[in-house]
């Protein structure tokens, strides 16, 4: 049935948003030992209404059962599934700073299929070593490496100055996606995805609830 | 009225992240020279029903007007006012690797208001060092120093493995809230705020597209 099949140019980014969110959900339900869950306790656990939950999954099939509600392995299969995490991706990183580095040795992309497979940097003395076990590259073998390695996304951790440069040089290599840590917003062809990490938007979700505590104290 | 005063206790974490969300495509809307905006626009702009938005800001009291919207300057002075943000916050972060010097470099930050006011660190070859102008302190400080300093928020940049530890020494020392770099859960007594920063959710987001794509080349 081709309605059953998720068209990403339909699905709003903050669909594709909540569904990381709903698979984190279950995947701590499951490692909690619960076996199945329902769209009032995935909201309730995420502070959406269960419609949003509904709705948002409704965009790619049926899942759940009346009465029983969703199989925890199932649902994060299935939503592994649609963001195509269910297989390993191959990554690459463009700067070696501090935060390059720290990137490098994230742990946490492992986990969930993502592979750093080569870096690059415009610093001559960081290029032909390697960090984490990644060999660092200079930029003018963008194009050869991607390639070679079959690399499909990207990840900016430049300077804001030098980061839409360097988007358009992995544009021109032919990346799929682009994840920017970079304090700016870039500019990408239609068909290029992107998206920004803004680490400020973390800090203010935690101001709400201190700065709500300090005015209710006496 | 008592009623229009935020109750954290009652608004769920997912809606203080919405509002940030908010915050940044108000703030997009005004650097595009827009002055006034509606639940529709903002809602279709981010994924979200017009639905959701009028409900989440409606857990703060009455914005904007019939058949005018919301002024954007005023939607975002009320959000900041909401999230705490209109004022400076003073934060402090433990372990100056990699992830820390490039969060004491990040730019972000300061610009929303957060200002790094001290760091910390177990290695005695830091302490006594400045990276960015914040000077690195021992961990035997941190009482003093978060005293001393008025210091409300607490940056976790350690490695997996020490970072309940660390947490548990910021929550002596009285701190606010955290925010957790480091991919695992962290453990924190009831009143005191803490978020986790899960960088491959942002590359989950991306893959969906770019998988999407993939499957529907011919």
């Amino acid at each position: 049935m081709s309605s059953s099949r998720p068209d990403p140019t339909h699905v709003p980014l903050a669909v594709v948003n909540r569904l990381t969110l709903y698979l984190r959900e279950l995947q701590h339900l499951i490692s909690d030992g619960e076996q199945t869950t329902s769209s009032s306790q995935l909201g309730r656990r995420l502070g959406f209404t269960d419609a949003q939950v509904r709705k948002d999954l409704a965009h790619f099939g049926h899942f759940g059962q009346p009465g029983i509600g969703y199989r925890c392995d199932d649902l994060v299969q299935a939503i592994r599934k649609i963001l195509g995490t269910d297989r390993e991706w191959r990554v690459a990183l463009v700067g070696v700073g501090n935060l390059g580095r720290a990137l490098l040795g994230y742990r946490g992309f492992s986990r969930q299929g993502f592979r750093l497979i080569a870096a690059f940097d415009i610093d001559q003395e960081k290029t032909g070593t390697k960090i984490e076990g990644v060999e660092i590259h200079a930029m003018s073998r963008l194009n050869e490496i991607l390639a070679q390695e079959r690399i499909e996304l990207g990840l900016v951790a430049v300077p804001p100055a030098d980061a839409q440069g360097v988007t358009d040089q992995l544009v021109a290599a032919g990346i799929g996606g682009i994840v920017n840590f970079a304090p700016v917003t870039l500019n990408v062809p239609e068909g290029i995805s992107k998206v920004g990490v803004d680490l400020a938007r973390e800090l203010e979700q935690i101001t709400f609830a201190v700065a709500n505590r300090l005015r209710e104290q006496p």
